[in-house]
């Protein structure tokens, strides 16, 4: 069986700001003494899928920085504009079946963590497996372990054999009660974006589910210049998984996490970043009196904590971020503040 | 009737750490656009001491910057050991008797603020004129303006015509019980350091109350280097003021402020400070969401705020220190530990 990893990496990743930028997003970053997370998310594939069979989707802004990331025998696809998932998902399929339509494509976000290689490993074959045999639209649903409002969810259905459940229905992030509800019921498991299939699986559901895309690049030729500006921005998951009928999911409890925020760092445990009794330390030399709980990243600085509690502490490149930790979510805010007068530091 | 300025400049003035350090104390610190405070200092005086009677008492490892910060025509007297201020003020009043014994001596500290020079330069001029005419040690006491027990009193008593009072005692830094009563009482002031006397009034005092310094000085020849290492490390207050019995003062009330520390910057409206919603911004280019109450220093940084309330954040060459404002008096405790493993930072 022939595999195929397709590895999107085309996010901005805003919410690492000020160390992402719109030059640097979160993908291309790396935390401590870490590899960046592209490259981690690389090598989480070694020994499952050959060298020469990787590909990284990005934007056009994006693509040489990817290139020197990965390094020559990865290939790169540049997207001229940016379409959302589903035109990203089809123009790699599209690539993979030119090469193999029977390859099995496993298609992956490129910044997430996972605490046990071994156990994602595990459950990516079963899934692999299942998609080289069944011809299933496979994905990857996380095991919750909170009652997350943040994330999408899988209704899952019917066992199909071995740990495979159908995908009974994909739902939007819910309340706090209803996320509650679906914690504790055990038949809910979080969207994760990842997805495996065969190029000619996913080829056949686009056809039928977003019929546009294939006639547009046919009637470009295949150019993708010409193609993507006419393409209408969707998700993948709003343009097929949720309506399509033969999706399956296989569920994983590996560590995952999306990294979503500064405060991610204090639950994912990046290889790179220490504990220490001040908080999380990703970079800087730490000297702190009665703190606790902080978030710290800043590289090459000694960094002094005198009754700090609860803050996100960041410098990077002459900008300097202290955020209070209850409005991680917030940093987006200031950030457009900032790039209202200073462009050149978001 | 002639004057000279003696400025006491020999602090280590940790307490604006990191921005000031052993190579570069507070009074050779500016904040936001203004003067460092020592020039600030010598500029007060222009106009009612000539240039050319100026003397700066220093430490032998802060002479070059101060030669540097003052520019030609200053004299600076390097101290070779510190031995706190009688010593110091010793030296200054020999130098000045030397040249002119009956001239008025004008002992002040190099990092103090007044807002209003007008004021102070009014008190002063009396103050002066009393030194010259009466041969008392005048001082400056400062109107308190809130109970602080950071700050030791003057106790007045009777008048001695116009605004001049005679001083009692010089009481240490009280409770807050007793702070609270000194303030509604009216009878005390704050002890401000700065002093007024002729040469061969503040001589005289000193051959008086501590004959062991007239002692050592003569018997090295006036030869400095000698002459210090022996002398017994004594404050003014001390060894002088609290036990002669010629003491008088003239209430000083001009928006002193002897910023202390970093929420000194809260209330002292130096020149180069400015406010905003989130707090007052001595360096660097702030944008803030729902911040409030901080004190920031930056310079050359972009810094973002997320939340962030009663904070001080300040960047100074590599080192960010972000305090909680009630803990402003501990940063001391936090640079102890920067200082020992990295010496260089403080």
């Amino acid at each position: 069986m022939n595999t195929y990893l397709v590895i999107m990496a085309g996010g901005s990743g805003t919410r690492f700001w000020p160390k992402s930028t719109a030059k640097r997003p979160k993908q291309l970053l790396s935390f401590g003494s870490g590899k960046t997370l592209l490259a981690e998310t690389l090598s989480r594939f070694d020994g499952v899928v050959p060298a020469g069979n990787r590909v990284i989707v990005t934007t056009r802004a994006l693509a040489d920085a990817t290139k020197k990331e990965v390094g020559p025998g990865v290939e790169v696809l540049a997207e001229p504009a940016g379409r959302n998932t589903a035109p990203c998902v089809y123009w790699a399929c599209r690539w993979v079946a030119e090469r193999d339509p029977e390859a099995v494509v496993m298609v992956m976000p490129a910044d997430h963590h996972m605490a046990s290689v071994k156990d994602f490993r595990s459950t990516l074959e079963m899934a692999r497996d299942w998609a080289a045999k069944h011809g299933d639209l496979v994905t990857l649903g996380i095991k919750p372990s909170r009652p997350e409002t943040g994330y999408g969810y899988l209704k899952v259905g019917a066992s199909q054999g071995g740990a495979c459940r159908k995908v009974d229905a994909f739902v939007e992030k819910p309340d706090l009660a209803r996320a509650k509800e679906y914690l504790s019921s055990g038949d809910y498991l979080w969207n994760g974006g990842m997805f495996l299939w065969r190029a000619s699986t996913a080829l056949k559901a686009f056809d039928e589910l977003m019929p546009e895309m294939k006639h547009e690049w046919d009637s470009a030729k295949g150019d993708v210049e010409k193609a993507y500006p006419r393409m209408t921005p969707t998700s993948i998951d709003y343009g097929v998984m949720e309506k399509a009928r033969n999706v399956v999911t296989f569920p994983l409890d590996c560590g995952w996490d999306d990294l979503g925020s500064w405060t991610s760092l204090e639950t994912a445990p990046l290889p790179g970043v220490n504990r220490t009794e001040a908080g999380v330390l990703a970079g800087g030399e730490l000297f702190a009196v009665e703190s606790s709980g902080c978030v710290v990243d800043a590289p090459g600085r000694v960094v002094a904590l005198v009754g700090a509690k609860d803050l996100i502490i960041v410098e990077h490149e002459g900008v300097l971020m202290v955020a209070s930790k209850d409005r991680a979510q917030d940093v987006k805010k200031v950030l457009e503040k900032v790039k209202a007068s200073r462009p050149d530091r978001v």
